[in-house]
């Protein structure tokens, strides 16, 4: 895979996935933008591409998988098991799948937390995961809200975590691209019990302090490999 | 309650708790020192108080809880509950129970996590809060060997949470008398369910980075009155 291989955003028409199809593509990496609905996903990627200047073009969920070696599943949670159903057979072999749900709802304003068997959104999606794939999660912690505000630097860091290093690896290099993004390795898969909570933490904060865009950052690295 | 209104730290002769008490004391607060065992809490305190220059001092874990109207509860969660039974009686009206406690065994060097019914281990405390006390939680997720690292500025935040804001309100104020400490609002105790694991998160960025004080700060507060 080059820097310039394209990501699929498996519902990226989405709040989240528009902010984040939207900030690699302008980091010079090409999106496809996939949707349950071709001529949707068309549409939304027409208007991110900014009349072309934008890397970003729009296909039907199963056609992005089929295009590319990264694919962020960006679906609300509760349809994340159906999409990834409905695209397996797409998957290339060794595809990186990047999965940034969270099993959190919203009742009227309220976010309910879905505790879930297996501990988390994303051990959750390891048992429905195409054989050929290989799985991280990350985007957890990062707000819809603060990505899809394109305008404003990150500013943070982000964690990934993946029962394999090598695509622990792959992530982390493809957060790089961000501008003010630092990956952090969180290890294990299991992790991700800890970081998507976090994200009730975040939105806690954010209605605490009226605010939209609190996000996390390690102390104490500096000097650190990361 | 004024400034130096001495606090009590029950289980204080252990890593955690001495790094409390000494970063309290360091900070011209008054600590009290709790320990089962009264001549082992003395002999701390004693060591702690840095032949007098330090107003640190050691007694029964309950004539600490007597004694003050903050108590820290900092034994290892497994005797938690016992602790404060031992002392329920003990509590003053109106004392602030600062539960710093983690659902967290070693087997070896192996962290293993312990789900509660509750959700976390603040939650399970709630059940036995003595009734004239008022629960909070924080120091969840800076670990005892950056506590007891006194001569380390935290330089981070540290989030506080608890179901009535008049207790939040004065831990955090506390917590700002530690240098380069920021208290963050959490919001209800609900929250140390995020909080409890990411002190396992803390603990899985320090193995991976070959270090001993990763900790967290929220992005984006500034600004915003905390």
């Amino acid at each position: 895979m080059t820097a310039s291989s394209p990501i699929a955003v498996v519902g990226g028409t989405g709040h989240e996935g528009r902010g984040i199809a939207l900030r690699f593509a302008r980091a010079g990496i090409p999106v496809v933008v996939g949707s349950r609905d071709r001529a949707r996903a068309e549409q939304v990627a027409g208007a991110m591409s900014d009349g072309g200047r934008l890397p970003v073009t729009g296909s039907s969920n199963a056609e992005a998988v089929a295009r590319c070696d990264v694919v962020i599943l960006a679906v609300p949670f509760a349809h994340a098991v159906e999409s990834l159903r409905g695209c397996a057979e797409a998957f290339r072999p060794g595809a990186l799948l990047v999965d940034v749900t969270l099993p959190i709802a919203f009742v009227g304003k309220a976010p309910v937390f879905t505790d879930l068997p297996e501990g988390s959104a994303a051990e959750h999606l390891r048992h429905h995961l195409p054989p050929q794939a290989r799985l991280v999660a990350t985007f957890k912690t990062i707000s819809a809200a603060t990505l899809v505000d394109v305008e404003r630097s990150l500013d943070c860091d982000e964690f990934v975590c993946g029962d394999a290093e090598d695509a622990r690896r792959q992530a982390m290099d493809l957060l790089r691209a961000l501008p003010g993004l630092r990956p952090i390795d969180a290890g294990p898969l299991e992790a991700a019990r800890a970081l998507e909570r976090m994200t009730l933490l975040a939105i806690a904060i954010n209605r605490r302090y009226k605010f939209y865009h609190a996000r996390f950052r390690v102390i104490g690295l500096e000097g650190k490999a990361t």
